[in-house]
């Protein structure tokens, strides 16, 4: 069974095929985010708190760290992210026991980030790319994390769902040289828009599958990627997320902070018999209640999580 | 290629692997609506009628017309439900162009619904107790239909996905005999309420997977069934109708006046690439936008269905 195990210094999270869908929060991330960027630069972190806080209330069980902000005042992501990325974790670990993932395309800020971090950080990522694979999965082994491998390769992205598996396939078999198990490698199949590429929504059902028969790896993708530049997005995510779990997809970097895509990725959990007994599913219906009955989305599951703190929150603890 | 060919006087409704989800709107059926039964004892079809209009403009391709009521002058179904169910038939496709599906427990009533009935209807159901078979698959063969088979026999419903099949698998091969095509049967898994059967979901992905697979039938359901008992019922509906398109669902009996449901369905046709262009979902989008600016979702489909038909409307006619 494959298990990959996540861990901050004090909480455990395992992606798994038995396991509910694990949400990586992808908020804290300047790319695209201009005034995050501008604040990063002038050292100004209180959105990344924020964006910490909400993330985890709103039901992310890891948090994706990026600190890709090219500053105005020196563009070289070589110098500027590495110490940006362990500034960022140091504040991050010190707010929440929720585990990380150190995302960066920049070497050095993943291994000064991997030596920041407590526990067992997620990294992200590894591509097929050559130059890539000889950099990080020697970081891999070194540190003994998981790492999400990107199915792109020297060539680009190939639109070939066929070229994908066999990109996902070469970085587990050069991970296994470098004594680096399957089940610490979770795959990103890479999700297409499916107003641009109408396969789109069936490759990645069909890939998930073939990566978790053939592979036995676990699974990821930037959910949202699906509906780019079509209307009421939040609908097609909220249809893309529950058919990749029945597909068999294990987790997602995505946005938490919006019920509707939430309340898909719980119902899906409640349908795949990951949610014992129903109860998440009902704890989550009372922050739907107090949605409906006007309160905003992030408020409500602040609220519930304050609630449910002194009766131990939903996440199992280490014992 | 399985495809299941239900028809009005004038419109082609195709069930099919690579056919958009076919919605059969359940609400003409008297069974747990008092008020309309009484209705339809007193002679009053003013909500039979607003119900098949507001059915259409909400997306329903095939609507199911159930004449169970239990009289309070007459409780005797096989006096009174062959009458009442011509009567409503002839009333329906007096107002819609849109396929209809005879739905009855009492064979008078299926029989006098064929006879009465344009074009090739659904014949909802047979199940495969044995006296059922004998009844209900003669008069699929002489009346050349599609008809549901629901998976339940002489035994009643077993819990185990494995005998629900075999049931199942008994109903097609006994239409076999009879000169019925498995492309005329569309088999019904049986959908149990997850909130008392953990497993329920996933036997009903991995059974419509296999009828797919191994039988080559299309399939329907009671969607709705999966989520009875829990609370905010329409969050799980909507997760489980994409995720059971995902597995190769094809149809549902189901309420079409939910905006909820309704969008999972549209966005679940665009990911599995049934929905060229992205058409019917920008489409859509049109009545979301209405709904979110307030108007209740049937005006909005409604109007949209208005504004469409001096364009041909949605669905094919048939050349």
């Amino acid at each position: 069974m494959t298990r990959t195990v996540v861990e901050s210094q004090s909480r455990t999270v395992t992606i798994g095929f038995d396991e509910p869908f694990c949400v990586i929060g992808e908020r804290i991330n300047p790319t695209g985010r201009k005034k995050l960027a501008a604040e990063l630069e002038a050292g100004d972190f209180s959105t990344v708190e924020a964006d910490a806080l909400a993330q985890v209330a709103c039901g992310a069980m890891v948090l994706d760290i990026n600190a890709g902000v090219v500053y105005n005042s020196n563009p070289n992501p070589n110098e500027t992210e590495p110490p940006l990325m362990v500034k960022m974790l140091e504040l991050v670990q010190g707010l929440t026991d929720t585990p990380l993932c150190i995302d960066s395309s920049v070497p050095a800020a993943l291994e000064a980030g991997l030596a920041a971090c407590n526990g067992r950080p997620l990294l992200n990522s590894v591509t097929g790319e050559e130059e890539r694979l000889e950099v990080v999965l020697p970081l891999v082994k070194k540190y003994n994390v998981p790492v999400v491998a990107i199915s792109n390769d020297d060539t680009g992205i190939s639109e070939d769902p066929d070229v994908r598996f066999a990109v996902a396939k070469k970085i587990v078999e050069r991970a296994a040289d470098f004594g680096i198990p399957a089940h610490d490698i979770v795959v990103d199949p890479l999700v297409m828009p499916v107003g641009a590429m109408a396969t789109a929504g069936r490759q990645v059902f069909t890939l998930v599958r073939r990566l978790r028969d053939e592979l036995g790896v676990n699974t990821t993708c930037g959910a949202s990627n699906i509906s780019f530049g079509l209307p009421h997005r939040h609908g097609i995510n909220a249809a893309f997320l529950p058919m990749a779990i029945g597909a068999g997809m294990t987790s997602a970097i995505m946005n938490p902070i919006r019920a509707v895509e939430m309340e898909a990725i719980r119902a899906a959990n409640l349908l795949m018999n990951h949610d014992a007994h129903g109860a998440d599913w009902i704890k989550f219906g009372r922050v739907l209640d107090a949605v409906e009955a006007g309160t905003p989305y992030v408020d409500a599951a602040r609220a519930a999580q304050d609630a449910g703190a002194g009766r131990g929150g939903r996440r199992r603890r280490r014992a």
